[in-house]
């Protein structure tokens, strides 16, 4: 890589910094309609970041919901095309309270910068912008063609997206296509993600009496929603962990031995995950490691329940309604639309007398896998080693990108997920931050890639 | 009793009516600690009423919370004395959106007062001054010496109501004690409550990771809250409706084939309120009728649970906490106490890994029962006969009334439980009316029991 690129970097470092503040300071929490004006904001912003790069035929794209920002540089005659994906829209931010500087005011301190988007994803989207930038500016030309589609419907699945990408096959076309939206290993210890798990939730509304009642009066003899809901609840999971969703695991690939040993080797440190976390144990399916968990088995969680009274002190009510929000992540080849049909199955025999039940469908994303082997992976690798000076392990990652696994699927493209998060950085909770260390070692590395994939394209066509 | 007392209400209605809005009117919610100077304002209207009515001595007496209102009037020498109590705070409001009408705006329509309180318990504590008010003005005196003990913290437990009545043993003695907080069995048939469930709650919070987690990166390894707390709530109750706390129906005094077959012969119409409160079916402990469930079985209710994402849409977390609040009715011979600890040692067993579980103690209440024979409930039921032209029902009542069994065990005087609200007066939820039937019959009521109970204790005396 011209050394020129790297001098670029760290002459704008200022600059671009202050670039990205600005677009974290727009609050595009896509899962709120009432941020649905600054969701446009910081696609618009996304837009005109892009033609200030240098990437041309740059479109702010309608969908059903919030829109898709595309660009392209097509000027690398004959050279294969890279597809980036990013996203520009963000977690809701509550319990806000927790924030010690608010989320949409971008603070950088301790040599990392505290907003919401900062990890997830804005701070790793502009990067890739700020990366074709050092280079269009000092070369006056990228090594590939390459294409952005940057969404602002990721925190809530993607609904839109499979749409957009069918519909715009041509447009989107691309030889391989690369994410940063996964985190390092560790400080200092890069990873490429080959397997993400996928998603599927449902919110569970339970109805009893048509208006709340007097505990005295009636309880006893009227179901309690909550209750009710409780009862449905627990009968998902046993004391071991396991989902007792009847055929939750009937689709699931073992984990080989030969990954469960490559897991090992990882030395995970799971003294200081629990430190952090601040949890007195860990829990979960029994029989695996915590990798192996995260990485590798189906979950089911309930991500938020509520009924009844929640104000201070007591309040002697039956209430008439209660709602709890789940949803799993999935692994090849549990497929959405079954794990939800198995689930409403479930609940309908597991609901007890005195209530209705009804469900609400959420985002479904397939779950995904991909060889550690392929060219791209490996030239992704040598991209990191020789900007962090480590090897690289190959992890999987318990989270989901449902729509990888559309792009897998229409697009029919190797994928890299190649990203410089770190797990602490509180991705989807309050005091979300980015390790500028990453910053500036992720834009080196992806310099890097740039020229390392071109050279392992060229070889491997030849 | 003097034709003029009814002609006297009859020409005071409408007046009597203005002024009871007036006190519904203040948002008197002793739970929530912003209507702190409401709830005082509310005392104060109170004891102006007493005044206004020709009560003497009227005082609003601090306590450690929220005031009680006391007053007297003792000039029937030699005749016994009646201590008649009431209370006038309310219940919170929420879901405010159920309303049809404000809560405190209270607004007459179809026969009906709807405010917070117009039933419980303001209302009828409003029909106490009134009636003596009637009977003094058209009288110049009452048949009876009578005290009143208005007090303001009935819907949070009356935390200090027992220490008030053990310091003021003297102030409060009494012959009799009436309370008018219970339900008719249904329109034009009046009932005596013979009996109260006890009451014991606390708050149950689970704590986990010590912020919110990212559910892909972290689910399946990492104990979830709102799991462990579904999990220990769980395991509190089982499929027949039966309390699984150890220990927990071990004092329960069993009822009687007698007492059952007397409920039996009450002709309860289930259906009829299965369909007003528009249940598909009841639900309730194996073994026992609606009416037994609700008056003589104890039972544990969960009437608040939250934790997690509860907006719109979804949030992929895994929470750091979750919490519910629990409530218990009593039986004799059930001990608040007792029960509170076994259900701590219950949680303690029942507690999953991962997290830490504390409680926070509510309010508590004994159960309480009374004999059917006695003298002054008898002359409450020819009362009660004189007026509604219907046999009166001896029932027992779900709710408690904690103080109840303070007044029970300090006092020790016989207690009458002569109210006039109708089961379906939406106490404690929203919509909370009372029919303006009831309180042009309650007033008259309570003014023929008043001479009823001079002949009764004077017969009883000689």
């Amino acid at each position: 890589m011209d050394d020129r690129i790297q001098q670029y970097l760290a002459a704008q470092r200022d600059r671009h910094l202050e670039e990205m503040k600005e677009w974290l300071s727009i609050p595009s929490i896509s899962a709120l309609s009432e941020h649905k004006e600054d969701v446009r904001r910081a696609a618009q912003w996304a837009a005109e970041a892009l033609q200030k790069a240098g990437i041309e035929n740059v479109r702010v794209m309608p969908t059903k919901g919030h829109p898709v920002v595309y660009g392209e540089w097509l000027k690398a005659e004959g050279k294969p095309t890279v597809l980036i994906y990013g996203h520009y829209d963000v977690q809701p931010v509550d319990p806000l309270a927790l924030w010690k500087t608010p989320p949409f005011e971008p603070d950088i301190r301790e040599g990392k910068i505290f907003a919401r988007g900062a990890s997830d994803d804005k701070g790793q989207t502009f990067m890739h912008i700020k990366a074709l930038e050092a280079i269009l500016h000092t070369t006056g030309s990228l090594p590939l063609n390459f294409k952005f589609c940057i969404e602002g419907e990721e925190e809530i699945g993607s609904p839109n997206l499979d749409e957009f990408v069918e519909q715009n096959k041509e447009l989107l076309a691309a030889d391989v296509l690369v994410i940063s939206d996964t985190p390092l290993l560790d400080r200092g210890k890069p990873a490429i993600c080959t397997g993400l798990r996928g998603l599927c939730g449902l919110q569970i509304d339970v109805k009893g009496a048509n208006s709340d009642l007097h505990s005295g009066l009636y309880g006893g003899a009227v179901q309690n929603p909550i209750h009710a809901l409780v009862q449905i609840l627990d009968s998902m999971r046993n004391e071991d962990g396991q989902i007792t969703i009847e055929g939750f695991y009937d689709r699931v690939v073992p984990v080989s031995e030969e990954e469960r040993e490559q897991y090992r080797a990882l030395g995970y440190d799971e003294q200081k995950l629990k430190d952090e976390l601040g949890v007195p144990e860990f829990f979960g399916e029994k029989g695996y490691s915590l990798l192996e968990r995260t990485w590798t088995r189906p979950t089911l969680e309930i991500n938020g329940i509520y009924g009844g009274f929640q104000g201070e002190g007591i309040k002697t009510v039956l209430p008439s309604e209660a709602h709890a929000k789940i949803t799993c992540r999935l692994v090849p080849d549990q497929d959405p639309d079954e794990i939800i049909a198995l689930i409403r199955n479930h609940i309908e025999r597991h609901t007890p007398p005195g209530v209705t039940v009804t469900t609400q469908l959420f985002d479904r994303g397939k779950p995904f896998a991909t060889p550690i082997d392929h060219p791209v992976i490996q030239a992704a690798a040598r991209a990191y080693e020789s900007v962090y000076r480590a090897p690289v392990a190959f992890t999987r990652m318990g989270g989901s990108i449902p729509v990888v696994a559309t792009f897998d699927s229409v697009l029919n493209v190797p994928i890299v997920l190649m990203g410089f998060g770190l797990p602490n950085e509180n991705f989807h909770a309050p005091n979300e931050h980015f390790h500028l260390e990453n910053f500036d070692k992720g834009l080196l590395t992806l310099c890097t890639y740039w020229f390392e994939l071109e050279r392992t394209l060229a070889a491997n066509a030849g």
